[in-house]
Parts: structure tokens; sequence; C-alpha cells
């Protein structure tokens, strides 16, 4: 499908012809799992280079982090099956200013957890629970990064993801992210 | 953001300048209240006109239909807290024809249930996980219908749905399928 | 199935020959809604008056009242589809000490949405997650309160508690986690 | 706590003064992999020898089966994160004869995956929804089998269950199914 699309209004945006999507990559971390996940996951939503990443802990993260982004990659260590308090908290203190006036946006998750089978795909459904609620739409990946390693519900990996498919998957969530947001928001 | 878009192929889908996305409707009934629903939800679904809108039982869908929408609602009477087994069997028979290659559609879900508290939003997300795994990107609704009716997980009602409320929550997740389709595809 | 039982050593719980088993009903509440909620649930959990039964908001409760319990029913606002922060802190920070050491009590859950389908099904599930990961056996109810109430995952209800339905599912619930404790703890 | 237990009516169950629970390891297989788990599975079920233990494939299961069971351990393949098709309609068909009608049994889950993240977390906790809403009081485990290796859930595995954490968290499972139905059937 081929378009020809001329931009008058550019909101500021505009690289190339193009508008970059803004991207948030917000985490929590107890132990540094889930932060080195979160730069493995800044890293591939940097892929295409046409849009604008940010890397954030949620100690750190503010109402106007969440309206500035287009799509989010929400991380948190798997604490008892559910994303962690601290991320919680952050989302329902959101709810005051933002709820109801976000929709439309893009989002996905990432987890850290102690063992396999440890809960990190449910914390992922946890996160992408609190991200429909918000009016995002959310994803996984199909993509294998490795035989027997997969993404379909958001990056999981045990304990501190060293190796390569743990590191992969990160970079794919990221990666993933960047692709939907170039389709979807780069006009 | 003010655009003008010249279209210059429009793959057969133009009218009046814009393409049109392609969106379904599928549904399983078992009492005939979940088809109830998903003719409400299709209703929704052509607010714009913008896009092609089809209604179809899953005994008469084919994996071409999945392949065909840009957009889905799925919606199944919540059976055992989950999606009924033949829009489950459905689905797995379309994983070998499908799956993988149709990544970055979008989806959401309706229900209908024996009674409130009976399991219609564990459905629906049961619904919306089978289509994550396809790749779809997947969404509720932050829109309340009524005082105390919404559907931040997709549209869900018990019994028959008769009540304005019931009607209204079942458009409503079509009206947003049909607004998303409008936004993320008809370029 | 009868049986002739003679205790030996009743641990100081025994009123009439029977040994009460401990009951903990515990909430969060932000508008006095699960609060609510929580009341009928612990009228609920009296009903058979064999057991000894805490209604607990979460602000009081210690590690220790998990530890004494032998059946809990934890109630949560729906707050984005998922259990409170507050709820959720309570229960990480119960890891440490308690994590692994109280496996094998049983527990079910309640929670106060804005409207039908709000999410409170699924939050019902996630605070069984929790449980389930502390150990514990978790369960709904297959009950009907009224026509089309019902409580299959707990029970739920939009605003507060004030229909004759919102009631007695959270009467019911209660009482199920009662009738649980006498079957599996009551010997 | 110390008793004297004195069986007046036996039901024909007796063995050595105690009663047996009846266990069911159900499970459906597409490949053969969630086969194989089951088998170590219905091993770790029989680990006291005080229960009877019965390995059956849902194509050969019936509604007596579900009837007769104390206690259940459900597999399924992870077919996009649900389920299987299969296993849904065997309970999907069960509910006409039998719900509402045996609650109070309990019950846990076990799932083959195509490879970790791919949905075997979430597919065992569809299992116990389906279970919950039977009115199955549901577990997981709290046990690591091995460094990084756990079942919080139920026992999960990508492809076939070879590796001794394999093997390990699958007998796990039935490990804890026998202990709970001692704890709580055999009186």
């Amino acid at each position: 499908m081929k378009q020809i699309i001329i931009l008058i209004n550019i909101d500021g945006k505009s690289i190339k012809g193009n508008f970059m999507a803004n991207i948030l990559v917000l985490y929590d971390s107890n132990s540094g799992n889930t932060k080195k996940m979160a730069e493995y996951v800044f890293e591939g939503a940097n892929s295409s280079g046409n849009n604008v990443v940010k890397l954030l802990c949620v100690d750190d993260a503010t109402t106007e982090d969440i309206n500035w982004c287009d799509g989010i990659a929400v991380g948190s260590p798997t604490n008892m099956g559910l994303l962690s308090w601290k991320m919680k908290k952050f989302w329902d203190e959101c709810g005051n200013e933002l709820w109801g006036k976000i929709d439309g946006k893009i989002g996905c998750a990432f987890s850290s957890e102690g063992g396999w089978g440890g809960g990190a795909e449910i914390t992922c459904m946890s996160i992408l629970t609190v991200l429909m609620n918000f009016g995002f739409l959310v994803f996984g990946a199909t993509d294998y990064v490795a035989d027997k390693f997969t993404l379909h519900y958001g990056a999981t990996n045990p304990g501190s993801p060293d190796s390569k498919q743990a590191i992969d998957a990160c970079k794919r969530i990221g990666q993933k992210l960047d692709h939907w947001a170039n389709k979807y928001f780069n006009k």
C-alpha cells in the first residue's frame, strides 16, 4: 500500500518527514534483575532509530511520563505471581489524573522471576491487565528467540538475564514495541 | 495533528478516498444470548461506516476469515470460566495455517454468562489470551455505558442482552473496534 | 462415613469436643464498599459457630494474623483490574517471613468494583494468585444467590453492597469458607 | 495434634485402618509430551501409597471418573495459552451432569508448552479456572525442584519432560496432590 503523506502540523515530532513515536520502558526492580531486563528491552526498543525511547525506574516516573508515551513496556519482578506493589501503587495513583484520558496507546510487559514456572507469565498478564484498564492495546510476541524460548505474553526470565535467550527475549519485546509504534504511530 | 493524505495504491479497499479496514465479529452461541450480543457488537462496529464489517458464527468461519480481517471481536458464552470448546477448537485448528503469520491485527472480546460474577470477565481474558498468542493487539474499554456498567475487558452480560446497559456495552465494544481500526488501519 | 474421634491433644482449640478452625476476613477498602462487603463475609463466616472468626483491615494486619488463620477471605477494591497496591504490599512484605512455611491453608476472595464488567472477577483471581503462591488451596462457589447473581470466583459487586444479592453473595463466600474449614480443619 | 481415630463405617475404602482417597491424573496430549508429564505426575501421586491413583487420557474419561475422584491433576498441552479444546470439551460436557454436585474436591494442573514463556503458566491457570468453576479447591506448590525451577501454579515444561527438573516438577505436583489428599480426605 503506497501513500504520499504530506505533514501539515507536526507537533514538534518530525524528523526527516516522519513523526517519531515516544516509547517508555518503565520498570521496578528489587534485586537488579528486572533492571537488567529493562536495559535490554530499551536496547530493542531503539532498533529502528525512528522513535524517542526513554528508560525509567518507577521511582522516578510521573504521570507526565505516561502521558508522554505512545507505547510502553512495563517490567516488574514477579512478586507472588503479580507485579510488585510499587509498580501497582504507581498505576493506582496515576488513575486520578490519567484514567479515561489516555486510551489508544500500546503496551507490553516483561518480568523477572525466581524460577521457571514461578509466575512471570501471570505477572506479565497482570501488567497487561492494568494497561488494558487504562485503555492500552496490549501485545506479546509470537517470536521464538531460540529453541524452546519464547515471549508470547512478554519477556520472562528466572534470575539474572545473562543467557543469550534471556537477552534476546528482552530485546525482542522491545523490538516489537518499536515495530508496532512505527506501524501505528509514525505516519 | 493535520495531514493531507493522497492515496496512490488503494488495494481495492478505497471508498471516498479512505482505506477501509476489515472487521470481523466472530461468535459462538449456545443459548442464543451470545449471538444477540454479537449482533449489537456488529451494529457498533458499523458506527463510522468507514469499514467492511462481517458477522460470522464460528460454525461458518474459516482461516480465510481470520486472515481477511484487520480487527476482530470474538464472543463466546462463558463456559466454566473460559471460552467455549468450539471457539477454542476453531482457534487451535487455525494455528497450523495462520500462527506466526498474522501478527499486528487488533482484537477485543465479549461474553454472555449465567450470572454476574459468573466468569464472563475471565472468559473475555481467555479470548484475549488466544488473540495475543496469534499476535493481536488486544483491548477493552475505559467507557462506562451507564452508572455501574462498564466493559473494561470486553462486554459482559448475564443471560439475554435485553437491558439498555447490555445493549450499549455490546455496541460500545464494537464502536471501539471501529474506532481503533479507523485510527490504526485507515490511513 | 462415621467416625468416632477421641481428641488427645487439643492445642487449646477445643470446644464441645471439636477443634475450631481460625478464620480471617482481611480487607482493604478505599471508599468503604469493600469494608461493607467484608462485614457481610464475616457474618457468613460465622454461620456454623464452630470456628474463631476475625475481621481485620489490612492496615492493622500482621504476619502473625496470616500465620494464625487456617482459612482466609481476602477482599480488595478492584483497582485497575487487580487487588489494591496496599493489599499487595502487605502480601509482598509477608513473603520474607511466611513464604514457604504456611502451605495448606484455604482461601477465597471478594472485591468491590466501579461497575459490572469492571474487573472484580479478575481482581478476585489476582487475590487467589497471591494466595496460591503462598501455598493456599483456593476456591470460589458454584452457588447462585439469586437469578443471574453468582460468585464463581469470589463475591463481586459494583459500588456499595446494598442489594439483597450483593449481601447474599458476600455472606455466601463467607459461609463457604466456614463450610470448608469445618470439613477440612475441624476433625 | 494427636488423635485416636476408630473407623466405624469405611465405605469399602479402608486399608490398614485408613480411608483411601481417590486420585485422578487426567491428561490430553498432542505430541506425547503432556502424556509423559502425566506419567511422572502419576508416579508422584503414588508417593504415600495411601491412595488409589488412576491415570487417564481425556479420550477415555467419563463423568464417572470425575465423580469418583477426591483429588485431580489435570494436564493439557499449552494451546494458544489455554488448555486444549479437547480437554475443554470434556469439562464443558461434564457440566450438565456434574456441575454444582461435586463441590469440595481438590485439584492441580500441569502443562507442556513449546517454549519457556509460551503460556504454560497461563494454561495451568485456565485449568484451575475450570476446576474452581466446578467447586474444586485448587493449588500450586511453593516448592523449588532445583535452582530456578519451580511449579507455583502447576508443573510446566517446554517440549519433552526429560530433564531432571522437569521430571521432578511433575512428580512434585503429584506428591502435593497425594499430600493434600492425605491431609484432607484420609481421616
